[in-house]
């Protein structure tokens, strides 16, 4: 493809773009597609022959596109949104089209020749390692953190990681293993704790450390000890707490694993729990944690916390406890942060303790510039070497926005929350579970002639007839949800996040969960659950 | 911004980006920005309001791109390439668009729902997994790997990983610590090994387990041992084999550690190595292996592995043993394969392997799609859950360039290193250090006059020319190459590879070099170094 070919097919590539976003509404949420059905289109081997780029974006169209779960629809409630705008979408065209793979001083062979002569060390990609310098301290006064996790204080400082969860993964179910994923963030923390509590106590061994997290936590704390081979407690959070971690359960936990022998070296927090927005008792824990300082704390507020940009979160978020003793805070902008796919944001309060971990520069090699902070290697606060320049859509996102635009679209989506939560509150059919959080209601279908759920007879028939109703829900293509389980409750979760959802799709989106819930009850009465029912 | 000023944005991207490339030759190949300019250019906070997108992108041109190092122009030949097609681009630009991370069944929640709407397991992503999964099936007949390698086989298969190493890293300076990365591909692979040997020997200890890497390898090594915790042992390479590990080393190392006690897992070998492109001596080291049938070879061919396309490379890069014994084999289209920033392909002969250490699945609630292979749920296949929809550049490239069309770009880009190195040959300036590999050679400045480098003298005065040799290329905008160590002879690498590259920038570039190198000279004589020159 020659630049005119480009011309034309980048026209065209944008033009359907637009499409695809006026007709979004328009489509089912959810692909209808079979497993396998793409295998079936397409020829075994790639084409010896090159083809003509038209019939391959007529493909896209034709074949991918049918595929997709559309994410950015107005209906889509599940999981947790997916930032997808226009302004992130042009950065990473512009990112995209100089493949600039954003490291600095990177090898033996950058390093010696910046030994002799420094100015090389520049020379990979400076700007998007500037950029992305800028934008961690820009993205960290948007949300109000201390200044010591600005790159400026030469101390802390923040870098956009591969990946942090993807919100998508929940953990409530106690009665099996949860299941999933590792973050870069909460791996990078693990990792850079671990190197940190074997320097202050050589004499500790890797089968005696233990990495903390709750019966809340996402798994990428379970994965973190899978991958790294530590071990894991997953500390039980209750429904009277909310499933909120105190402090006197983190207190029990340490004193009894100190009198076991064990190690615990790091607590994974939650500020904004998959499952259902669930905020840890970080002013409790950092009681707790000042009385143990070889602790590390990681804050992972994937989904929430960028609800730290308004001023009004701040307190229920905790931003004071954070900005007070955390060593270590993650938020993912390409979740409800308006910014593609993937950013995800991690501060640290001393840079120090990540590049001691994962800098195998020796100390002579060393550059004055990066022993001054002038210049940030990236390389040494992540596990890869290469990075996509990220910190482009940031930039362009913050611009276009501005904090008070990017408020505006924070308070928009709770308030849209907010609003189908009254719609269950109001209703006869539907209850709300545990208590709205920003963006996110976990609710189920709890007729009011069913007295209780306490009762575990009870629950199993609540949760028999929530099944039919969130089968009959997921059998839809117009609405997607996904569901959790709760203290044994099944629950089904409605997130907020679309930009282009809209007070008219809450409503249609309750009036839907209204007409399915009583079809679901019809179904329940008139078969076996009749009588499990009428003995509630 | 709305859909029409993203049609305007759009398009204006898509042109500024052609006028990017109708320019590209005339700028020059590196940023001379200096440290920091570009926080000085910028203000120190997010703006409150929202700014006019127009200025945004003139702000992308005006400071962002004076700040890039130009990886696409023809006279780079730092490093390795990094791909960058108008085909991935524009593939890239449509995945973005839609923001649809690439996972399957996702958590408990998808899990529980799964167990009683099975439909609703492929609903997060249908047409991102398929593509990646025909994608590796594609990508693994362009290379030649073999059936047992593929998707299809239901028991071996590949995944895109986030990362492969970024060749930009050379470990060749025996003198000190090599620097720098893990990949993915690399940490997967070891994690992988390190859980089938723990369940095959519960016995050891995580102390015991040893990482092999030679002396060459990429130091994904020696940051996943420090990742992990586990111990590394560099095996030494040498000179005379073109620092190729050979199978007696490999078993030397084997038979010393079990004498110690230790517990060799896994080896990563190489196919064509940063530092000279050295290819690890496969058909040895498969070998010893068979009688250590404990040991992982993990096959790292990030830069070389595509030259498999071109059957003619087939034997010199060992594919045979590859497919014979190799537990898993790692290339990046990324680099030296047509395919947009980042692409890491991995594939391995037991996807159990990697599915047993890395999914927390339990086994109750794994769905009959998963096991039964027709839905690959590729969370289990690497460390992080959501992935971008990389699969698409894939396509979008091969189907383009079509096999022939990917042939002729790797047979051109070979045969403009040869004309390289043949200039190289004819020079009385330079001369050619370790045998030309495939598109990369390893030359520095030896007049004539000098009889020598094996003795150590000579051989430091030699390095003192050629590092103010060196120093004077990079002092240079015009063009841009990286330095290495080999068996401590300082040397300069010239890797051709950016798709813009003809006969005439390798001219050129000789020209420049030879121009640059009787500078060198000069200015050693007229120095301190006439005596030591006139001494060797």
């Amino acid at each position: 493809m020659d630049i005119e070919q480009f011309r034309k097919a980048g026209y065209q590539a944008i033009d359907r773009i637009c499409d695809y976003y006026y007709n979004l509404q328009s489509k089912p949420v959810v692909s209808s597609v079979e497993p396998g059905y793409l295998r079936e289109c397409l020829p075994a081997e790639p084409p010896q022959k090159g083809e003509n780029f038209d019939d391959i974006a007529d493909d896209y169209q034709k074949l991918i596109i049918p595929g997709l779960t559309h994410w950015q629809h107005p209906s889509f409630f599940a999981y947790f949104p997916t930032a997808c705008t226009f302004e992130g979408m042009i950065a990473d065209l512009y990112a995209s089209s100089t493949a600039n793979p954003g490291f600095n001083v990177s090898g033996n062979f950058m390093i010696e020749d910046a030994v002799f002569n420094p100015s090389l060390q520049w020379s990979a990609s400076p700007a998007c390692t500037e950029l992305e310098a800028v934008m961690m301290d820009w993205a960290a006064q948007l949300l109000g953190l201390s200044p010591e996790f600005y790159n400026t204080s030469g101390m802390g400082g923040g870098a956009i990681q591969v990946r942090g969860y993807l919100a998508s993964d929940v953990e409530s179910n106690q009665t099996h293993q949860p299941q999933s994923t590792a973050s870069d963030s909460a791996l990078i923390a693990v990792v850079a704790a671990r190197s940190l509590y074997q320097r202050k106590h050589p004499e500790a061994e890797l089968q005696e450390l233990v990495i903390y997290t709750t019966s809340q936590t996402h798994s990428l704390g379970l994965k973190a000890g899978m991958v790294l081979g530590l071990s894991v407690r997953v500390i039980d959070v209750t429904w009277n707490d909310h499933f909120s971690l105190r402090g006197d359960t983190l207190r029990s936990a340490l004193e009894e694993d100190k009198v076991n022998g064990k190690k615990p070296f790091i607590l994974l927090a939650t500020v904004g729990t998959t499952s259902s927005g669930a905020i840890d008792n970080l002013p409790e824990i950092g009681a707790i944690a000042k009385e143990h300082p070889d602790l590390w704390v990681h804050i992972d507020s994937a989904w929430a916390g960028v609800a730290l940009s308004c001023p009004e979160y701040r307190e229920a978020l905790h931003l004071e406890a954070i900005n007070d003793y955390a060593h270590s805070f993650c938020t993912n902008f390409h979740k409800w942060g308006l910014t593609n796919f993937d950013a995800s944001t991690l501060w640290v309060r001393d840079r120090k303790y990540l590049t001691e971990a994962l800098d195998v520069t020796p100390p002579f090699l060393r550059t004055a510039h990066g022993d001054a902070g002038t210049v940030i290697d990236y390389r040494n606060w992540h596990l890869g070497l290469g990075r996509r320049f990220r910190a482009l859509k940031l930039w362009f996102v913050l611009r276009s926005f501005g904090v008070q635009g990017f408020q505006d679209y924070i308070r928009r989506t709770i308030k849209l929350n907010a609003l189908f939560a009254s719609l269950v509150k109001s209703s006869d059919q539907l209850a709300i579970v545990t208590p709205p959080s920003l963006s996110l209601t976990v609710f189920h279908l709890n007729p009011k002639s069913v007295a209780t759920h306490t009762e575990s007879a009870a629950r199993d028939s609540l949760n028999s007839l929530n099944k039919i109703f969130y089968g009959r829900i997921s059998a839809r293509n117009d609405i997607l949800l996904t569901s959790t389980v709760l203290n044994g409750i099944f629950c089904i979760r409605f997130a907020v996040g679309s930009a282009r959802t809209e007070e008219s799709h809450i409503h249609a989106a309750y009036d839907l969960l209204c007409k399915e819930g009583q079809a679901a009850v019809d179904l329940w009465e008139q078969t076996t659950g009749e009588q499990a029912v009428q003995r509630l």
